[in-house]
């Protein structure tokens, strides 16, 4: 038994601007089942940071996330900026602002989807090792915690559920289980 | 330093249907701040399913996802339906529907967040334990390959990135990493 893609017959956007784009696909499944409308959510790629510093401490960042209504402790990162077509870029720019951390070695791990059924892009993993400090520069809305962990404790957070965004949790655990 | 809540002075829904809503927020964030539009997606709660069965496979379920455009080997579940308050009931019914088996010791594990920036809805993993095999019942769009693999295999799929649902990575490795 195989899992064929589907067919679409048309697409329209009925929500379209600078922070979302829902496309709405008139779909037929390969049985010649039609789903319409099937709503995806076109958001440019994601790229998050394990950074580890110099010292062997994992970078974590805590903020607001109005999505969900409450505090959350991530990774560092964020959206690929229009024009940045190298996950390393935007991973050590994200780093940079968030955190004031930079420098050290980059890596990409593994690239994955934060929701297949529903969103188009893809959510990417870097590894950064040996990363120094320096000064934080978060843009006018971000009001971003910085938490410095070591591996253990960060292994912890995730298993115990205190990284709220399971993604994160899984490249937490993905990172540092693996190597 | 904290992470204190946004305001919201007013909210509108501008794409409002069966399969999707979007909420456009109006904030301001602690520092006085304006962020508006922002957009939160209001699904159902995701419920999904670490299930082992009576001879300790893990049972898992390869479908397309239209989102991505591509097939996802994935926990089975999905969302908890109108009426539905209890997410052992959720995943008794979704496990059962999508894969046939059924029975077995339900435990709630962790109730995390898909993309707590976006997504106003809680995901919760649940362990099944001594599932048994029965006939699958799905949806007249869905076409479900059911995969069993032993524990060992089950880890390595999610630290390999070959479990492309990083929330599903992160269960599988939380789910049968911390017992």
């Amino acid at each position: 038994m195989t899992t064929p893609p589907w067919t679409v017959r048309d697409s329209t956007y009925p929500l379209l601007d600078r922070w979302i784009r829902v496309r709405a696909d008139d779909c037929a499944t390969a049985a010649g089942v039609r789903v319409a409308p099937y709503y995806v959510l076109e958001f440019p790629d994601f790229v998050h940071v394990l950074a580890e510093t110099v010292s062997g401490q994992i970078v974590l960042v805590r903020q607001y996330r109005h999505g969900i209504g409450a505090s959350s402790l991530e990774l560092p990162g964020g959206v690929m900026d229009p024009g940045e077509s190298d996950i390393l870029v935007t991973a050590a720019r994200e780093l940079r602002e968030e955190t004031g951390f930079f420098g050290g070695r980059l890596d990409p791990v593994v690239s994955l989807s934060v929701d297949p059924a529903r969103y188009a892009n893809r959510v990417h993993l870097v590894r950064a090792v040996g990363v120094g400090a320096g000064p934080a520069a978060p843009e006018a809305d971000e009001a971003i915690e910085v938490v410095l962990v070591n591996r253990d404790e960060a292994i912890q957070l995730a298993l115990s559920g205190a990284i709220l965004n399971a993604a994160h949790a899984g490249f937490l655990l993905i990172g540092l289980t693996r190597r």
